[in-house]
């Protein structure tokens, strides 16, 4: 039996492939099968991080193994889906037994904080990069797309946005930070909490929304360009974490906010008759602009100007023709 | 919008990337949504190939295409499935039109070939690797598994085997042939065609299956261990291409067949009261040896003399204790 075989095993018998619920057939065959109930679709989404471009070399594979699936995961939040399953395809420079038991113990318990099981996937030699592939479901018809807003709606997020840009020099040892400040910020890059609760509470109410990876401003940009519509964004309202701005000064902890990428908290739009029942609940909802005609995004100061950053990356404000 | 994005869009517009049946929603937000009819199961399965290491780097990007997918869904014809949906996560070093536009021909070729449409997927840099999940639907309960096999059915194979390991020398420029043995190894080789309308018409009736991959052999033991069983091979009775007896002789040429990766070709086992309906219908199917109690693998002469060889890699053969 080859190492890789080895290793195949080894997943099928991590705590996280062992089934659950809509998993007919798990880890072991040409395929898994996936039992998806009536009146239900399955949302599919599929990521991919690459050694030394979206994660450090080396690094710590607990870490790794949490932030990976998180990452994959956030994607199911954003339509709203209930997570059921995920494929894993892992590519290895070397086989390292403590590496791949500890980057099972970070996969393992980010699976089991999302409800997903491992059901499939491959492991080959290779420069290293994680492919995952995630499954959930979601009541047909419901799923949260980025194409619903509407000009009047409220424009949200699901919590604190830039943790993840402020802790990538601290991620790259290119700072350092006393504890109270680096241990928040890191624990938001490394494993991130897909807003799964917050997703499915927002189906039937929010007209539009996805996660932040790209970064605020150009993940905006998506909705507005899926939407039809235009979307401004209040500076003044984005909410920062106290660690962040400790860190990077206030100017730069909202441009880490605006243009940081890796936040993997929700952005959505609402319309505002349905923003009260929802805060009663608990959810931490955000509200940081507003959907209008047009077509883009418009970032304002506090007294309503246009401060929108003259760089690429995504869609500048204009008017409806 | 950086050139990851313009790849993203590049796929997006790709013929292959039109919906389908089955396709609720397809590339362009942050999950596909695949509708499952009733009284049917989603079959997953998800293949990588790195470069280097399952493919010859540089290699002809259309020849790639066709082959990337063709192997992952060799995967759904193993368990009988219908294909419906793929997702691709393509890792490149650089940005290259020509290679893009060459290597999306060959996977729409493909993907039109065998009725999977592109729902999502991930575009990133790094060493060049491609990650292709694939969705296919099986009437519930029916799809073959590897563990179904019982003592005194027929093991079989979906057509000739070998030719892809013959082809090697020749894919990797150490090895010269004419164009009448050089050509159709070739073909089996970048181009393999899933049996998708076999496995489908297996259904209800094979007993275990699996598409080979890893070689006849070791491909064998999966199915021998997963359904508790004995396998016995007759040497005499592989099917062998004319190309590839031409290519190698007859000795090497079964040897390619019993140890040669990359046939995809099914690999099933069948009650003989189902073979004659089967072969009357057309399909190509040869009949290599049995299922007998016991454990593992053992191949046989035209005598019935044991001559497995031994080397690691597969299950050998032992009497049922």
């Amino acid at each position: 039996m080859g190492e890789f075989e080895l290793i195949r095993n080894f997943f099928a018998a991590a705590p996280c492939a062992q089934g659950g619920e809509g998993v007919a057939l798990g880890i072991g065959d040409d395929c898994a099968l996936l039992a998806v109930p009536q009146g239900e679709q399955l949302a599919v989404s599929t990521d991919t991080l690459v050694a030394g471009v979206h994660f450090a070399d080396p690094c710590d594979p607990f870490l790794l193994g949490q932030r990976s699936l998180a990452v994959a995961v956030s994607d199911l939040a954003a339509m709203g889906a209930t997570p059921v399953a995920f494929t894993l395809a892992l590519t290895l420079p070397t086989v390292t037994a403590d590496w791949l038991q500890a980057y099972a113990r970070g996969l393992n318990q980010m699976a089991q904080s999302c409800g997903v099981a491992l059901v499939g996937g491959d492991t080959t030699r290779g420069p290293l990069s994680l492919t995952m592939t995630v499954f959930g479901r979601v009541p047909s018809g419901q799923a949260l797309t980025r194409s619903g807003a509407q000009s009047g709606d409220l424009l949200c997020v699901g919590g604190e946005l830039g943790n993840a840009a402020g802790a990538l020099p601290l991620v790259l040892g290119q700072r350092t930070a006393p504890a109270s400040i680096a241990d928040p910020l890191l624990a938001h890059y490394w494993s991130p909490q897909p807003q799964l609760g917050l997703g499915q509470a927002l189906r039937g109410k929010a007209t539009s929304a996805m996660d932040i990876s790209d970064g605020l401003l150009a993940d905006c940009g998506h909705i507005a360009l899926a939407s039809k519509v235009g979307l401004l964004v209040e500076r003044d309202l984005l909410p920062l974490s106290p660690a962040l701005v400790a860190f990077l000064g206030p100017s730069d902890a909202q441009s880490a906010a605006l243009s940081g990428g890796d936040d993997y908290v929700l952005a959505f739009t609402l319309p505002s008759v349905e923003l009260p029942a929802l805060l009663a609940d608990g959810w931490p909802i955000h509200v940081i602009g507003r959907v209008v005609n047009g077509q883009g995004v418009m970032l304002l100061n506090a007294d309503g100007q246009d401060i929108t950053p003259q760089t690429r990356g995504y869609q500048h404000f204009r008017e409806s023709p």
